[in-house]
């Protein structure tokens, strides 16, 4: 409508510009601000701007952290490292307990059709990591889509001279799923992959 | 997972406390602050800070605006009210374009169950309102429900005796949906105000 008042239409232009936030949506959060204490409000313009001022990337792995060296890379096994597209892959991974390694993101992959090469994702750093702190073992674990299946051979193509092994995440049904509705390229990955039980 | 830096994990408690947010939704929007340009984080935290501080209650209906008196209550006729109980219902009625009257908000409705009386709403301000501008008609635009219909008759009743027409929204079925789908009690309210076509 148009009769809203320009503070109120600014903030809801702001929360539209999220990911997946419609109209009604951003004018719900809009509201909802509005609704509630100035206290409220400062702390939460503050902690956008904190995040924003105060997140870094980790020196060693590329994830977001406040400090020069994220907490996962100070207390973990740096000899086991997973490689991951984003920062956001991170917490994924993470959700499995066991994971004792450390990680690596990359920032995208090699994908020709957004002009990304090679030298535009974090595989220079991966390298002289791996040297460095003599690593027995890379889990790739990019997307298994096209981009993210070639970037991973191309990493393991440079890392197996290196003497160190290269290893993929598992590709085959999800646990809990349907095979009914498995698609064939799923299917034929697990079959290929099957294993004596 | 408890790996997140303190400035990042802020923020998405902070996003987390929006209505209808979940810690994914949170996380993703936390993580689109940090990916996207400082300029438009702190533009963000001032469109927050903004709307907190510049927006105010109307003084003739008690909408959200960032001046003494809202736009509508500005330009439009004054001698048709349409009372309602949020901010964010004129929102939908302003969707009617055809509709040239002004608002009154009463902020909630009369509801035992939550301690509020016809006290804790803006009833007497309705009242003199009613009185100072010559208002010809009130129309009632609570809520369909136990509350919004008890108000609707409560504010009703006290303002008859002053000479004000006073209607309520039409009840029945939605233009658009299913029979098959209508409960019985709007069923049964359709049928009771059917009307000769």
């Amino acid at each position: 409508m148009e009769n809203f008042e320009e503070p109120i239409e600014r903030l809801i232009e702001y929360f539209r510009s999220l990911p997946g936030v419609g109209l009604k949506t951003a004018q719900r959060y809009a509201f909802f601000i509005i609704e509630n204490s100035k206290e409220k409000a400062e702390n939460f313009a503050n902690a956008i701007l904190d995040a924003k001022n105060k997140v870094k990337l980790c020196r060693e792995c590329g994830n977001y952290c406040a400090q020069d060296v994220c907490k996962i890379c100070e207390r973990r096994n740096q000899k086991i490292v997973c490689v991951v597209q984003e920062p956001k892959d991170i917490i994924s991974m993470e959700k499995v307990k066991s994971y004792d390694g450390v990680y690596h993101v990359l920032f995208g992959c090699i994908n020709p059709l957004e002009n990304k090469g090679p030298n535009d994702i974090r595989i220079k750093e991966l390298l002289s990591r791996v040297q460095k702190n003599g690593v027995q073992e890379v889990i790739m674990a990019t997307n298994p889509d096209v981009e993210g299946e070639a970037t991973a051979m191309y990493i393991a193509k440079l890392l197996r001279p290196m003497g160190v092994k290269v290893t993929r995440l598992a590709q085959g049904i999800s646990i809990g799923s349907d095979i009914e509705f498995a698609d064939e390229v799923t299917l034929e990955k697990a079959l290929k992959s099957r294993q004596e039980i």
